[in-house]
């Protein structure tokens, strides 16, 4: 049975296994403090053009979510999160757990604007009620959207306007990012947001995920608070080998080439098929709507997540690639497809 | 130059890297759910001769910590610890950031007796104070020192006597149990305790603790706070495939034999030497008393902590040695401290 | 300027002070295990009919809430209310602030049922998402409305069957129990709820609530989580000798009685204007329906909130009485509301 | 029996009851918006000289010092304090619950000094360990003795010099400041301290500490800190009214001399006795060394606390007098003692 459930279904890119062999013996500090760690933040700083951003590798996305906002808000704070967002319904609390609420809005594709954040900002006007403080994105978002360059742009200026953080979480941003749709780039992004992360275990690493801090005052003591969380590795080599490699040259986008382009070949097929999908996703996840007796012959020889209820007789499915589809399972999933249709 | 600073200081036995190798493109499921976390659990179930523990694989000694305790006690309940116990004094606050005090006593050896904890139990009559409900012991333990079956058999009891909630870091629980003066077995740890973790990170392992559940009513919904702390990593997969390579044989145990070895010799020599040492360490630490002249020196060719100041001119240092830990350069630290000294 | 803004914007019940003065001199125990705080425990076991239970005197609402709700719960499980619910908007995240998450529920009329909850226990199936484990209701509602024997009855039955714990924000139950359409009774309570409170700072005391716990399992310690909270007064007595009055004959009910009755008289009032309400409440609130230009008049000479816009002409107020609300001022009240309207 | 356990166990000073009732049938503000407090921080300031100060009026010591400090603290930061210090041992690990470590140091009479805090910032260099951030002093301290001006001054000084926040519990500040001893005014601490409290609820009020917060950083957003601890009360004119009444003119102070007065008779008497005290306390608690036997035969008389064991034979008890100590009882208590004695 193949797998089309999520894009951690694998181990790592090979090259990123060779390197941990090839470093395995040398000596080095713990803790993220050996050399690997700091040249591969040096890449990455490259990359964004930002020698001055922070950086500091954490073993996952939820991980990564909890330390960084509840480094960055004061006790009274809340966060503001579109209802499909990852923190408010898929990370068991984690961040409430942290003593802060997360502040729900409809939103739109998956994506917040300056109107829906101006709603929550309105009724929220004192001290009886928390203190909307920080804006949480997802880019690519949890439905497959992309945030164009204009948009991240207007909530920048919304957010500094309102002295509110505008943090990113980038579980799929090489999807996002290598998207035909998209018109960011990587280096736009420190200036668009006071912080967000470059994910890494959903493109190809074990493990890890890279958070940039780009504002001066999110900066200080950070370490301290990846530590009180326990999450402070003592062999953080193995997050700094692995993003050494992603960023060395442009493995880290090339891996996210493969998972879109993958995740064309379905859209394609799908379109062809004349098959609706769920969301407008340009990145590495598709949602087709299929007959239900469709999707349960389907499941016999692929694994995939049912996403949602459509009517009595159809529903949703997510179909997610990665750097490791194999095209030849794209193919087959397309003439069974096509099989079951006909 | 050669470091003795710690236990992590080299990524992971080869064996383990070329099991990640060997199962990379295996598509398995997430979350710790796959195949290899799940052989992984029996093998070692084996090995304690209690297929009813429940296992549960986190990325550090930490991380283990927080979670464990912070699952286990309600909030007005406390944790007790010998003064040098790590979760005191070397986790930046992770236990009270959960919400939890940590009382400290002093034991002796880095240990603790049941009349150290009734001392606490007296202290602490009603609700205007915490109320002691965990006792938080390591082994082998922050100074090497180790517990004895009868030590921990007398805890054990006292502890079920008062309602308590025994719990081991066994961050070095290899090296204990290997240990020349060890009688306890691995066997006998899950009758004897409530809950204590195996430490992968310290004993070959690129990252990695698995914490044994052995008291039923602790068990429930484990899973959750593993998720809500954000150590539910997405390729679980990474810390099973290891420690199924340390357990389906007796990888672990060869690996902690080869770091008590090392450090033995160190003793031996320290011996021959004359040189006092700062706590009776019969484990993979050796704390030696040197000149801080000679300490200078052996700085330009061997890195290390320097633990204590004992008096004005000498202090304690450690030496740790591990799985990875080279024979002859033990060999070479001996001779060049031989010179200094002579 | 009369205020119908509030029920809390007077001082106390003149028996109350008196009692306050009688004795004031007398010695007695701190932190509430004085006679007074006994006594008055005594009376109200007497009028719950159950001598089984445990009572508490906190000072506010939202200090109750959040002692109750954070010494019930375990760190994964989370609260469930309806969107109106006063923990949710108006407690600035102090649930969340002790570590757990609200999942809120659209409900109907300010109340929940067994299907709404359901509904979030279907949306909860794993350890990726919070528990939901406490169901909390408030009566009478933000809005005014009531619950009848039979839909607490049904909540209860849900939530027994659920294993989830049924909890009562009382601030208003005095009002709600005395109401025209009530079908309850303050002694069919324990056995339909897990834990509720009485409230006393809207009904006649100074300050103070009787925390009520039914349910064996969350009795235990609870003093401990009163006095982390810091609620734990010194003077626990003042709170002790105020339910003493309210409870030692019918005082508590006799002013819910006057705040209805005068809420009473505005509604009928009201309904002879033909002014629509926005909601059915038959307690001590009111929420008219007026034109912007009449509610600006009438500020003049009232104090009260806007509740919402209804259209761009028309808003909903809020008029709260209470046991202090004085019926000439309600007359006065209608006479200028009708002159404004004719 | 009269009791000489605390200073709480009568209810309040006749002047603040008598305030009350005149009040009582005003309509005002809620949440501590109302007049009298708005009057009473006024009387406040004026006699601190500082109109920028900002004033808050709580329910209690160990919420004012649990709402404080977690609002001054960021997650990775440390409380320091004395070992004896109150939210240390005896507020139910109030602060942890809020997340933060307390780090306890011997201290000397009850007292911190620069030194004490030095050995402490030493002792935690880096990010494995909390950051020591905000220095907690008592004064009068638990065990009755008082900081002199220099005292103060140079913890002053060196908390500016190393970025650390001075903060004094001041339950028993009123004691301190009428001691013999004391060359302190009240008018001192703005500049002295960057927040501290003056306790109400042990001289004279029903309940009531007011905080003051002097540095400006400390000031922003305190009400939401306030509410979302549960201490925000509805009828926060219930603090404003006994604090308007205890500084509107100096009844504070009379309150406080009453308190010393008495127990300056009963030290006079017991060193006129021959009787040791444990420790040198100028305010309004007295600490004698007696016999077990002594000490047995005045608890038929007299209710007190037994501070500690001495040796076998002898213990200190703790003799607090408060604003409504009866001087025929004081005198009482010494006859008593001298007959045992004799």
């Amino acid at each position: 049975m193949y797998s089309f459930k999520n894009d951690y279904s694998e181990g790592a890119h090979l090259r990123i296994l060779n390197a941990l062999i090839e470093t395995n013996l040398e000596q080095d500090e713990g803790y993220g403090e050996d050399r690997y760690s700091q040249k591969a933040k040096e890449f990455i700083k490259d990359k964004l053009g930002r020698p001055d951003v922070d950086i500091h590798f954490i073993s996952g996305g939820t991980q990564t979510n909890l330390i960084a906002i509840s480094a960055f808000l004061r006790p009274h704070e809340a966060a503001i999160a579109v209802s499909s967002g990852h923190i408010l319904g898929h990370e068991t609390g984690a961040i409430e757990a942290t003593g802060h609420k997360i502040l729900s809005v409809e939103g739109r594709d998956g994506k917040l604007s300056p109107t829906d954040i101006q709603e929550v900002l309105d009724g929220h006007p004192d001290e009886h009620m928390v203190k909307p403080k920080l804006v949480y994105i997802s880019n690519s978002t949890e439905i497959g959207s992309i945030y164009s360059k204009q948009e991240l742009q207007s909530l920048h200026d919304f957010c500094q306007k309102n002295q509110l953080i505008l943090y990113m979480d980038g579980a799929r941003l090489g999807s996002a990012l290598c998207s035909e749709e998209n018109d960011l780039q990587l280096s736009d992004l420190p200036a668009l947001l006071d912080a967000f992360y470059i994910g890494g275990t959903k493109n190809g690493a074990l493990l890890g995920e890279a958070l940039v801090i780009s504002t001066k005052s999110l900066k200080e003591d950070f370490r301290y608070h990846i530590k009180q969380k326990g999450a402070l590795l003592a062999k953080g080599r193995l997050m700094g080998i692995q993003f050494l490699e992603l960023f060395r040259d442009d493995l880290f986008f090339d891996l996210a080439i493969h998972a879109n382009k993958t995740a064309g070949m379905l859209r394609e097929e799908l379109k062809i098929l004349n098959i609706e999908l769920l969301t407008h996703s340009p990145t590495n996840q598709v949602f087709p709507i299929l007959p239900n007796s469709v999707i349960t012959v389907l499941q016999n020889k692929f694994s995939f997540h049912i996403w949602e209820k459509v009517d009595s007789d159809t529903s949703g499915i997510r179909l997610v690639t990665s750097w490791a589809t194999k095209e030849e399972e794209v193919v087959s999933f397309i003439e069974e497809l096509r099989s079951l249709l006909t």
